[in-house]
């Protein structure tokens, strides 16, 4: 039996659905019993040349054609975006469409809304798409893990910023470069804030806590650093310190207190995730029972992002199949309570400029000691005649006692600038 | 509305699942709309004192009083062994029970049996605890990456053997002296063949290989290789190239031609792999629209099983709340083939003890220079006054290939030892 299946968006991903659809439509039919047909395809302008071939009768410019058509029973959303994304998504679920969507921008910001209504109506929205790309992590938190107590998640789950970063350590080219050149390469936008500002991290970071911690979550639940501080020297001393820097995304959840923080750390390069290079992205997952887990895969890409998307197709389908919906519910814990500003306790890098005379090395050691802050590592280096460069890494401490010491720093004369703090992560902890 | 489960089995994995299911009822209630109460439980000795406490009416030591109870939807096996879990199992599945079981050895060899008689009575059979413990892998083979051709399977899927292999690693100890260590810590079991001759490895390859190739895959399909040859002089080898030896469970398919293998293999630094240390255990799946994906974690132990074998229970849970069986399918393609000593082409590394006399070493060229066989690296030490060592590392090259190089090489005088033959992955690759 044939099913009828609406897409709306036909770009990059939207194209990888097509693809994979008509190459494993077979395979699809005898493993659930169900033939899935996209029939319609939402495009902008259907003159478009494309990399997959439609009749001219598929394509369509009213959404309308897709989202009251009885015949549709499904709907994959592939535009991005929030508007007209949302509307969309909300109408398909009304009139009895099942939805899958990878748009990581609508379910962080609108996900409750989304689930809220879809389970008034009785249908279901995937949507392991959104976050890194083909590998598994939504439904391995929401069905295979569902006996732990998540407690830790840690990742890098944004493919641009770790293309970046990973340039910046293989070749010591400063930011801007490096951006301008991943910029004319296609792997980041010509507005790319959303990525090298972290709210792309924080955004998917969002999504998974929701799941993993069984709280509800947005983007403003988040602490978010993004990497452009980030220079050609402090990579450096990461490397002269053992380390790489990554944008790393973390989650905690310590008795019901979420701390949920984006920002680049010194990863030591005895820890997995300091592999993790390129447009690869990779989550740490800690539960109670399971202990510790990673999944590591390619986090974009037409094909990778189609991967999960047909995988939640045929999910769809296993349910019109056995005639069931809202076979996974989300589970919201209220004593759940997002902490902003109160990262897990962890060492720090930091990297100040100070006037180049006696006495200043002194009188940063006192300002530590005085916030009880103690120090691991100190590297001192000449920078000009009259500065003088200092890299810091503390050992363990609480964030409200760096702050301390960090407020002190900015108010001391021979301070003259505080460039990076960032979190240090792996060795001996 | 309560679920009654019978436990069969109440060793390390089965206290695990009682700790585990008390520990979240209430949770998984919310969960799943359903309580499950563990009601029976099968033990040898009803006196034993265990980490779980029971009512005294809970135990028993008749199976019949689980198999045969009508109230009892649920059957979780974890006693281990071909029998008597597999009359228990097809005894409970024709009595309309659902099965979770753990049991990597009778799942891969009678696999095919309990999952036909499974779907002739329309009930569930459930085995994510059967292999790498904690990590979910066959629910994301099975679902979540279905749309994709796997064409690569490659891990360490054997506890016990990289516990070994890490320690012999970091000591430079000899096989016999760390199987010994390990033996009295309760990492390995006072009969190790089923680890350290691979039999272990290759059973789980096939449980993997049977989902990812969707093939009727059994352990004699897979050509296995255990460790017990690994010398400490091996180690320091492979340390000298940069490697590793790990004990890798390999599956290709190519169009429709599967090869399967478990040998101990040299894993150069660069490959995440030779990161995966001590009772961790990790898989390396490539699918053609997902690309490379890792999964990773803990691959035994008490709790991190009963993740897996709790996970499977609230899935079944879900499948009782929505009065669905047989949702997820096996499917079998006729046309896939095992193909036997067929391993892809590999470096190779083999060392030799050969006479320390001149000539032999020009011999041995020869020998690989008419088989075709280039090589990549030697190392050559005198090992005695006379005779010498030599360690060799081939470009890429086929098994056959290779085995007419050995052939040659046994049959030539000089030639006293080949001591191991490894593959070496990695590198540029």
């Amino acid at each position: 039996m044939e099913v009828n299946i609406g897409l709306l968006g036909c770009g990059t991903v939207g194209s990888g659905v097509v693809e994979l659809v008509q190459k494993r439509s077979e395979m699809i039919a005898r493993l659930t019993g169900l033939e899935p047909i996209i029939t319609r395809v939402l495009v902008r302008d259907s003159h478009k040349s494309r990399p997959v071939v439609f009749k001219h009768e598929q394509l369509t410019t009213n959404a309308s054609d897709i989202l009251e058509d009885p015949e549709i029973r499904m709907v994959i959303e592939t535009i991005g975006g929030i508007e007209p994304a949302r509307t969309f998504i909300l109408q398909a679920l009304r009139a009895g469409k099942h939805v899958i969507t990878a748009n990581k921008d609508l379910i962080a910001e609108h996900g409750a809304e989304i689930l809220d209504t879809a389970e008034q109506v009785g249908m279901d929205v995937y949507y392991e798409a959104a976050v890194g790309g083909a590998i598994p992590l939504i439904r391995p938190l929401k069905e295979s893990l569902t006996a732990n107590e998540i407690t830790d998640l840690k990742g890098i789950i944004n493919g641009t910023t770790n293309y970046i970063l990973s340039k910046m350590t293989a070749t010591g080219a400063d930011f801007d470069e490096v951006l301008q050149e991943a910029q004319d390469l296609g792997y980041a936008e010509s507005n790319p804030a959303s990525d090298v500002d972290g709210l792309d991290s924080g955004r998917k970071l969002a999504i998974l806590a929701s799941i993993a911690f069984h709280a509800k979550v947005t983007l403003d639940d988040v602490d978010v650093t993004g990497i452009r501080t980030i220079s050609a020297t402090d990579v450096a001393y990461a490397h002269e310190l053992g380390a790489v820097i990554k944008l790393l995304a973390e989650g905690t959840d310590r008795d019901g207190n979420l701390s949920l923080q984006v920002r680049p750390t010194l990863v030591l390069k005895d820890h997995p995730l300091a592999h993790v290079s390129d447009a690869f992205n990779a989550l740490y997952v800690r539960g109670d029972a399971a202990g510790d887990l990673m999944f590591f895969g390619r986090g974009a890409g037409s094909l990778p992002t189609a991967s999960a998307i047909v995988g939640d197709m045929i999910e769809v389908l296993r349910n019109l199949r056995m005639d069931t919906a809202l076979r996974v519910r989300h589970l919201l814990l209220p004593h759940k309570r997002v902490r902003r500003g109160q990262g897990e306790p962890t060492r720090y890098y930091l990297r100040l400029t100070v006037r180049d005379q006696s006495g200043v090395f002194a009188q940063i050691a006192t300002i530590f000691g005085l916030a009880e802050v103690s120090m691991e590592t100190v590297l001192q280096k000449r920078s000009s005649h009259e500065t003088a460069e200092i890299v810091i890494v503390t050992h363990e401490v609480g964030q409200e006692q760096l702050n301390q010491a960090l407020t002190t720093l900015y108010a001391t004369d021979s301070v003259l600038t505080v460039h990076n703090v960032m979190p240090v992560t792996g060795g001996a902890q």
